[in-house]
């Protein structure tokens, strides 16, 4: 069972130190500490468990040191900066913890680039020595790459040389989408399998500078004092401690914490989710809030649900469906949501509902189909309502005996965004955008009957046929191919405009997964499977 | 070998016939004229050799039937409409030849769409029977769909749960970006066997109407007769002949047309592909170049060159590299862009145009890698530029002693335009857009130091270096994984913006390719396997 919470006083593998507003993250990955048997992290490699330790790095510089303006990512490890992901560790996984691992390390790369877009610092990757594949993705998910000039250290993207698979964290979209760098140097480059150094590196935008090593670490403080120096809306601590989450009960058929419960109903293959709402009466100020810290509700649930959504993807692999529900008060979610939205320019504030749009974003991203159910008792309002658009259906009760009810809030208009930039409203109501305003103005809330005709949910069954349909649905949905709807609803969630983001978790990831489970990378006598080994790789040359 | 050229006389399985400004392309096909063994084509369930007929009549229709202002498809099968791909032959295709056969279902799909938009022609598809999978992709590939409503007739995408694969021709993206059907409206219709008949079908927007049997015909007669009658620009006629392309010369080791040799180095895997420009004095006015009709150079240039890329891809999939060269004058060239951008008002000229934007696609979306090689004697001006810049790399002869140049023309500026609505210059200079106009104002020719100074090159070497670099080059990418080239090549040649040509060549087909290759749909106990059979599909329900 792989565990995704941990905290700077248990890394292994990552060190945090904060300097008034800069903090550095160093990798110094220690060799035996893997989360699997049969590999080791040599030369600053990373496996699953490292990745974890710089996604809460990341997350708790977010809550924790909001007073920081500048990241320098850098490694304590001579004449290395990171050498990618562990190729044995790779050779050794199953198909589907190969593609869970990938989705992992590319949500951690988009949420350096989320912090650097929304809440303005800046990721500076000081390669103090050779980034090679995984190592260079991290560092183009950095605002800005400096590579030492020791006439021997480059980056690089190995993986189609050496490989015969893709780099797999969004190193093909970012390399001429967000360094824009020219596609026939792109392709050079990526099957150069020593890469590039200093001066042609820098000509060909794949790094931004080069120094020498004697002038290395001078010249990246002088960048890291003009960014400390400059203006900006630096927020002022103290941050909010994230404490670790506590489950109430975690047994072989469920978790429980305080905000989310999850049970699993292993023989039909599916899981019941259920979000409780916040309690009423929360405070409505930045300060209120930030004395209750981590157990403010927006940012508690959420916490709970990312790390639910963590273990159903890569510890219950079985699990094809998840039914979503909510219980609590209506009134309530509305309330934590106008707190939310009034007080938004408060850094606090700001990071909470950044960290809500992650999590529904890794809720979009998680192949597993998801079906909301909205019975009495739910509170599906403002941001909980997102549970409700980001299901591939929604089934709704229709009971005129009984208040079932959902409504839309503040936040349902553009804070909490897909990954391809649009709302869920936008992304459902494609065809009629009008519809979207005529919801937003709709006063209070809707019941089953204005839901449907407002086209909110997708069926509503009254109480007489609801336990059959809801049933037979679930059965319906976990007896088809898990591959087909993986691909299907990765094709119809992501409708409209795309993104950087999209782009690496559609495109490059559908085509790395292709080739992930091609001879040519996987087989007996494939490259992956080679690699490092006296034997040589024998590829079957047809091109498909 | 296939072979992808054919006429009307030849059809086997469509009939096109042409009544003033309506064109009927009415599907009938015959079980028993299969390209290969296994399988009967019933229920107008189509193979590849069905759908490179539908290919040659759309062509025809644009060039040979300008008037033409509707097209009407249909079926001339009671109560089937088409019944899609057919699944035998895709349950006994190997997999390389159902991605190309999907490839080419989706060019043909995407010029119906080009010719709607471009040329102003309307499809409408009257299903006077049930369209489902391909049949129904079909339909949504046009503008207008009118279903008979008789009680039996639906439309449908059993693809997911009946054979665990995507519906492989572009449906789901179309489902939810042509026809922005609501997202979970498109997972219930696109998990649904039996799919949705008449009212319902409309109310969800999979049709645009539905007519009871006895008013279905007059029905559709009157929408044509409305588009006949309506305004536009209608082409007058006559139209220009497409005749066989004649290959003057054709052995196990390549190919020689009029103005395209390709010539195979089988046991290095990589062919010579050389374009030969035009000759000199060729019309300048549409009425000249109408009288020389599909012997006007763009045209049979491009038809030929078309077809040989249909031939490396299908025919020799172990070829995984084209060296790209062009011969000829480069004035000659510049001379037949300008008649082509003076004149691209008249129909011919546009059609020919659009006609040479969709090679060129079809060439950015060749699974091989293309590398230019621009030596002297060459032509890599205006149209055949494009050639250079599709290229992954393009390597141009350094010697001041020869005249060695390359020229921009108007038809890099818009008139043959990517898959992602982007110019191939503007694919190329996304960091640094101003250098687009900077290399379009340019006054006259590049030579190899210009060109490489404008970046329009990727390397220069010089002609001691020339030969043992090209060597290299050709050795090193041909000792590829040409799996990892593929989805690199995929990835690289993108970037920018997406549009919904590129979401079904990118995202739709990386996740069909690759649930194509899962046990799930071709082992064993797959469910495209065992279709038809007694046996029922077993699933190893992990999801991935």
């Amino acid at each position: 069972m792989i565990n995704f919470q941990t905290s700077p006083e248990q890394y292994k593998h990552w060190k945090l130190s904060i300097d008034g507003s800069v903090a550095t993250l160093s990798m110094d990955v220690q060799e035996d500490q893997t989360l699997a048997e049969g590999y080791k992290l040599k030369l600053n490699s990373y496996d699953l468990g490292v990745d974890i330790e710089l996604a809460d790095a990341i997350q708790r510089i977010r809550f924790e040191h909001p007073e920081v303006r500048a990241v320098v990512v850098t490694s304590l490890k001579p004449r290395i900066f990171c050498a990618g992901a562990n190729i044995y560790m790779l050779g050794t996984s199953s198909h589907a913890f190969k593609v869970n691992f990938c989705k992992f390390t590319n949500e951690t790369r988009c949420a350096i680039e989320d912090d650097s877009r929304h809440s303005g610092r800046r990721y500076i990757a000081a390669l103090n020595g050779t980034a090679s594949g995984g190592g260079y993705e991290l560092a183009i998910a950095c605002d800005e790459i400096y590579l030492v000039d020791d006439g021997n250290s480059a980056v690089s993207l190995p993986e189609v040389p050496l490989l015969g698979v893709l780099p797999g964290t969004g190193g093909l979209t970012r390399l001429v989408d967000k360094r824009k760098v020219r596609r026939d140097r792109a392709d050079v480059f990526s099957t150069l399998a020593e890469g590039l150094k200093g001066q042609r590196a820098k000509e060909w935008g794949l790094i931004d500078d080069t120094f020498p090593t004697s002038k290395f670490q001078e010249a990246i403080s002088a960048r890291v004092r003009a960014i400390a120096e400059s203006d900006g809306n630096a927020a002022v601590g103290p941050g909010v401690k994230l404490s670790p989450l506590e489950e109430l009960e975690s047994t072989a058929n469920g978790r429980e914490y305080k905000y989310v419960r999850l049970k699993l109903n292993r023989e039909r293959r599916y899981a019941d989710l259920t979000v409780r709402g916040p309690q009423a009466d929360l405070p409505t100020t930045p300060e209120g809030v930030h004395k209750l810290g981590d157990a403010y509700w927006p940012l508690q649930a959420y916490r709970e649900l990312d790390d639910v959504l963590l273990h159903l993807r890569v510890n219950e692999p079985e699990t094809g469906l998840v039914c979503l529900r909510t219980e609590g008060n209506i009134n309530d979610v509305l309330a934590v949501d106008k707190t939310l939205a009034v007080n938004r320019d408060h850094w606090l504030m700001r990071e909470t509902l950044l960290h809500m749009a992650r999590v529904l974003r890794r809720l979009d991203l998680t192949s597993k189909s998801f079906f909301a159910l909205i019975e009495p008792g739910s509170c599906f309002a403002g941001n909980l309502l997102e549970l409700a658009l980001s299901a591939d259906r929604t089934y709704m009760l229709n009971n005129p005996d009984e208040s079932i009810e959902i409504a839309t809030s503040e936040l349902n208009t553009g804070a909490l965004p897909m990954s391809n930039g649009l709302t869920r409203l936008q992304s459902r109501f494609l065809a009629e955008p009008d519809k979207i305003d005529e919801v937003l103005a709709h006063g209070g809330s809707y019941d089953t009957e204005a839901a449907e005709e407002a086209g909110l949910i997708t069926f509503a069954p009254d109480d007489l046929d609801w336990e059959d349909e809801i049933r037979l649905a679930i059965e319906e949905r976990t007896s088809l191919s898990p591959d087909a709807l993986t691909g299907m609803e990765a094709s119809l969630r992501f409708a409209g405009p795309e993104t950087m983001d999209t782009k690496i978790y559609g495109r490059l990831t559908a085509w790395q997964n292709w080739i992930f489970q091609r001879p040519n990378a996987v087989g007996p006598q494939g490259a992956l499977t080679n690699y490092g080994k006296p034997t040589q790789a024998q590829f079957d040359y047809k091109r498909t």
